[in-house]
């Protein structure tokens, strides 16, 4: 197919207008529409932005544009290149979107006018793309993630080309070069296409970049050998004129469309549907564009005898000095007028009607995707947990389940319940962490090779394993953007991979709350396993509770963490955040058959509050027998002495919960006068000022269920500074004592690790004593005894290799 | 050259060996000869470790002796395959190291046993490569990081050859993904070679892996594109025997080693130096070996009907329930018996003495290598730093200087001074955090393409940049483990991208301080710049503070962290934490102009003491004009009334330095009767609690510098929670509020980045006057100052799209 010369030349207006647009973002303060010469007072007085990778992004929209006008595909642009934010704000003008979206920005003088001043200003609009950017769903700030987003965006969206532009900055990021793989996911039955548009520009801030100083060849191989084939483009070096570049391009996006579009009707059985499956049911080599172009190509060539266009000195602002330095502001003004802006824009800044020749209407317009904009389609149809939920004996609690197992089956019914709207995404880790229910009901997608021994691998799937976080997290992320639903599990320890992925996404979401064109979105959800406390056989280096602690420094609006102790609040908690929109929700769970403590009418209520008093736990549940307490703050006569308890045992946490149940039945053994009251939080921000996250519970409510001054003896998941970190402010802290996780390291069990940490019932039970000044009294007996078990536990951990079922079991009532 | 029988008949009997040898780890706890046929008490009563992976290690390891054995190459062996733990462990074991370094595990039968019984074992040693395994310098816990820290062992080791195994797994990773193109910084002139061993065993955890399912040709052309020529070595599978396998695997090793050796002839002008040059100064493609065989190879092939050998069922313990399952402990001792372990191992349980055939002698046995063991080579030598310190007036503190330009000039001659063992790497940010200083002395090495106009870029240089965090990080952790100093700057926002690799390498620490056999390594340095509060113009994504909270969870030990408020206490700093060993230093210091405040000799003594009272920045420093204090606190007589301040207002960071100082200045003009006392933090560790933190002040200390009474509003340069968790146990800290970085995003200023986080000057001082009791007094005035500072500045802000200075600037005395 062809393209006219009429279409080029307005592939050409198109490109010039973008290229003015995003120069006049970065210069101008006045005069937009160049009325006059450029004089001093027309120059913003603080020049920031980045020309650099702007000429390129405007090219390859000006020719999406075309393709997709001629074509009617829709097509979702992502933008990789770091600092992209003047061409495509400037794209979003020119196609009508911004002005649809932020009336004031209009499609005129005055709009011009705001547009360039609201460019990287205070109050204004950042300089790469971001939340506000219509059409945007990735970030141009932290690179790495945009090719990972745009296969996420492909998923389950038959029709959609996601056309992604990589900057060879950021084609040498980690989290990018594990992306090109993604395409052993994507099937061309049911998922749209990814065009990936790898442009070489050449530089980054400072440096060359490595995949525009290969050989060609090398590059060629490397993309052949990626899945890939590539379609070369390069031009503009040596002044070669735009017109010959814009015939290269138009031929290589008409040629990749065809392809994808060939291989759509290849695999859905459509006109050439015959040959489907031809190539032995491999996807055909999926078509990219290799566009080599000069680094802020158009830009000023020379300047103060430097080269600038071309090489890493165009990367911000090529012209420095304009309101000081007359020959800059000549060289300004000349650059600005060399894409004829009066053939571009009427007197009235409306862009001239010839540019409609390419503008897609609508929906269509990449600016206007409803895949970018939009947010969230249909909410999660989520089936009830009863029929999962675990019975618990409420006169002999402690029977033993698999949390991890027994969601999984449930997620299992949500699968299958939302068969293209939701995607189970893990690191090679959902049957790790037991979660393999899910293969009732479907498979992990695979498109290539599949064998006969294969199990649980099939051609569609709606679960998605690489042993990469990064790529996990980030076809979620590029899920969810694009408005479906999703979960990612993983081992805990090794979430931190995608810490800084996470920061971003929850960055975006706060930011995108203020963006009231763009519509929610999906939580992402984690759930992690596999924990830091039950590591059978790994050592160290799979201990890390830290991830929590990364996560409550995001905005609290943003996010969540939670903590259920067994299946049924496991069950319930899932099933809350599934429900949930803009938020991240974190769960922690484990996956070994562990204690069981509350129905599933018990886990509703108390996954509702987020924290509660254990009443059975403790000796409140034996209040009817009046046993009087034998503590001397009793004298201080608390409002309701009959109910205040002399010590309070809290738990977040699985594990943490059964040492503090099994230590309240020590306490209670040992000690049957001590009032002991068992708090358990499965919702962490509880414990947060109300004043700091909107699920902290008020001072009032936490001083009736922590007490405002007795001992609390808290057993923690994580690391214990976070505990102090959320409850600082907190009445009675003086008196909150925390165990938690303490980063020593050796190869143990997780009985030993308890031991190592001072987490096991024992020590909390010990603790609980002292701080209520009985240590003495009572202590000893129960100090020899923890002496005791311990050595003998040790003695049969190294005789047997396992431990003595301590961490699993508790004495039952 | 080819191998003669004989000698591939001795990597035969290794390859069984040490296959018997990782059998036995997993199942043995006695009849380790298998003296008499295998019965249940023989087994350990609980199975934990990872078969599958261990004879392509082993098969490696072998074949890799025999070459060094052979040409006396000095060979480290980079073990990635997760969980290869017993295959290197037996390794070590034959060739003698490991009795060596554990002289208990002896070579003999009474060895043998502990060897086994050691084994993922309670007090034993890990399932993987760990700092406690001879000659290893990559843990195989969190996966990814093989290949960058072999490429960083190769650097200025000339004669080194670094095998870094690779399992298909791992290879799906980001971190590895971003490492293929660390070829691009290797010099065949002064550094080692890395010949990267692709073992394509074909499965995870519970998946097939990528890059053993696509098209050999696709592979192929992947390693291509990628700057390796790759040997291929297919074998093992459909029952094929092993010896086929051994001829094709050492021509393959053979061959690596030639064109390793021609290489660097060629670059070095050796025997064919003739030839240097003539590829156009690009090196000539470096070998890669890729390995095809089976997982679990050798193992059993079927059990209870399923297939294991050649699937992802042999991952970890392919024979499960041995001790009850009497066909599976038939099978068990049919497997053992297949290594022929009668030919292997005498009587007296030492290895047969052919198979020192082929075990290369003293530290070439790649177990004893001293790159990984021996640690630390030369300590750096250091320059003094006065000859670049700034001159501060004591009298008008306050000048400008750019605390990282100041270093960038100091670091140029510790560069030169130490030109073999010092190496900088950054993420293309060295320039654009103002260290190009070190562009005097050195350059950036490059073996791709040069053109002319390349800037400070070289075919040999000491400073690394590629656009990846996790790539720098991990050469530099390679770099430091094998024995040398470096130093990372990056963006502090960015740097959570390594949280995880931060973690493992502290982990990698803390761990190996407990192995006495290993040799100390230089701290791993950060130096964070382009910092939260001076993002003149990104935005919300650049703005993360929260590594520092990362960090300060690991070991204390281990981690440190710094904040110099300017350039000299930035000098006296890295002075420090260069001369350190085994420590995480980090280390946030700002890019731009702003004021300095300490001459040299006190920057000295604020470094050492970490923290300290500036009495020249509060009341204290003018206590000579008896002005009495005006707070009624007074009343309480405080130890020292003539002394005590009314309040202290303290801060960490040089942002919030400046502003604590203006406000100090604010409130000595507005409230000249109140006594303030300026409190800095450079070294975070002194708030931490003795008892957790070696650099803990003590109690009394502290409460010396902070009082034990009065309000202390503390400037922050992270999040606030940071130093509540640090504080949370000392005196007074109910009368702590910090103000620091609160997670508010949008495009903005500087200054009015202080004034959306309350941490600007007028806010500090205002609630210094709150706190105080002051604020209905002298508040009302300064409050309606500040607000129209705030006006003024931000209207200033929105006119001129920068700062009024305000951030920089302070009113001099």
């Amino acid at each position: 197919m062809g393209t006219t010369g009429e279409a080029l030349a307005t592939v050409d207006a198109w490109w010039r207008a973008a290229n003015y647009l995003s120069v006049g973002q970065i210069y101008l303060r006045g005069n937009a529409l160049l009325g006059h010469p450029l004089e001093p007072g027309d120059i913003k007085p603080r020049l920031l932005g980045h020309w650099g990778t702007s000429p390129g992004l405007n090219l390859v929209w000006a020719h999406l544009n075309r393709v997709i006008a001629e074509r009617g595909t829709p097509t979702l642009f992502v933008c990789g290149p770091g600092h992209g934010g003047p061409a495509v704000v400037a794209n979003a003008w020119l196609d009508g979107t911004y002005s649809e979206l932020y009336p004031e920005v209009s499609q005129d003088a005055s709009g011009i006018h705001r547009l360039f001043r609201q460019f990287s200003t205070p109050g204004g609009i950042p300089s790469h793309a971001a939340p506000e950017t219509p059409g945007s769903i990735n970030e141009g700030g932290e690179l790495g993630y945009s090719l990972m987003h745009a296969y996420g965006a492909a998923l389950d969206n038959p029709g959609l080309v996601v056309a992604c532009v990589i900057g060879d900055g950021e084609a040498e990021t980690g989290p990018l070069a594990a992306s090109w793989r993604a395409n052993a996911f994507l099937s061309p039955e049911r998922d749209g296409a990814v065009l990936p548009i790898l442009h070489l520009n050449g530089f980054k801030i400072a440096n060359p970049t490595i995949l525009a100083r290969i050989p060609e060849d090398e590059l060629v191989q490397f993309i052949r050998g990626s899945g890939y084939e590539p379609i070369l483009v390069t031009g503009g070096f040596d002044g070669e004129e735009p017109a010959r570049v814009h015939e290269r391009m138009a031929a290589a996006v008409d040629a990749a469309y065809d392809r994808i579009q060939e291989a759509w009707a290849d695999a859905r059985g459509g006109a050439s549907g015959a040959s489907a499956g031809t190539e032995g049911d491999r996807p055909p080599r999926r078509p990219m564009i290799v566009l080599r172009t000069p680094k802020g190509w158009t830009g000023p060539r020379i300047v103060d005898g430097v080269q600038v266009e071309g090489t890493f000195h165009s990367h911000q602002v090529p012209l420095a000095g304009v309101r000081e330095n007359p020959e800059h502001l000549r060289m300004l003004d000349a650059w600005m007028r060399s894409y004829r802006p009066e053939e571009l824009f009427g007197s009235d800044g409306r862009p001239v009607a010839s540019l409609g020749g390419i503008r897609p209407h609508g929906g269509l317009r990449m600016s206007a995707s409803p895949h970018a904009n939009a947010g969230l389609g249909e909410p999660l149809a989520l089936p009830p947990v009863d029929d999962d939920a675990v019975a618990v004996d409420r006169d002999d609690r402690g029977g033993r389940g698999e949390a991890t197992r027994v969601f999984g089956d449930w997620l299992s019914r949500v699968i299958r319940g939302n068969p293209d709207t939701f995607r189970l995404f893990g690191p090679d880790e959902v049957l790790s962490n037991r979660l393999g229910g899910v293969f009732a009901v479907t498979e992990r997608v695979w498109r290539e090779e599949l064998v006969p021994l294969d199990e649980h691998l099939a051609r569609e799937g709606r679960v998605i394993e690489a042993l990469s976080e990064h790529l996990m997290q980030g076809l979620l992320e590029g899920y969810l953007l694009s408005g479906r639903h999703g979960l990612l599990t993983s081992y805990e320890a090794f979430i931190h991979i995608v810490d800084s992925m996470f920061n971003q996404h929850a960055k975006w979401i706060e930011q995108a709350a203020g963006v009231d064109w763009r519509g929610d979105i999906a939580s992402l959800n984690y759930l992690l396993s596999s924990h830091v406390w039950r590591q059978d056989h790994n050592g160290f280096t799979h201990q890390d509770p830290g991830f929590l602690n990364v996560v409550v420094n995001k905005s609290a609006e943003v996010v969540r963490v939670y903590l259920p102790p067994d299946a049924n609040t496991l069950l319930v908690t899932m099933r809350h955040v599934f429900g949930t929109r803009n938020r991240v929700n974190v769960v922690v769970a484990g996956k070994q058959p562990q204690p069981q403590w509350l129905s599933l009418d018990e886990a509703r209520e108390h996954c509702a509050a987020g924290v509660g008093v254990w009443e059975w736990a403790g000796t409140e549940g034996r209040a009817a027998s009046g046993a009087p307490s034998i503590h001397p703050v009793d004298a201080a006569a608390p409002p309701d002495p009959g109910r205040s308890p002399d010590v309070v045992l809290a738990c977040a946490g699985d594990v943490p919960t059964i040492e503090t149940i099994a230590a309240a039945r020590l306490l209670a053994d040992r000690v049957p006068g001590l009032r002991v009251r068992v708090v358990n939080v499965v919702d962490l921000m509880r414990l947060q000022d109300p004043r700091h996250h909107p699920h902290g519970l008020s001072d009032e409510a936490y001083d009736r269920i922590f007490t405002a001054d007795r001992p609390v003896v808290f057993a923690f998941h994580g690391y214990p500074s976070l505990i102090h970190q959320l409850t600082y402010r907190r009445h009675g802290h003086d008196e909150l004592h925390v165990h938690g996780y303490a980063e020593r390291g050796t190869t143990t069990t997780p009985f030993d690790m308890l031991l190592m940490n001072g987490l096991d019932r024992y020590r909390l039970a010990l603790d609980a004593l002292e701080r209520t000044g009985l240590s003495d009294e009572d202590g000893g007996a129960l100090a020899a005894e923890w002496q005791q078990a311990r050595e003998d536990a040790r003695a049969y951990a190294i005789e047997h290799g396992e431990d003595p079922e301590w961490i699993t079991a508790f004495p039952r009532a």
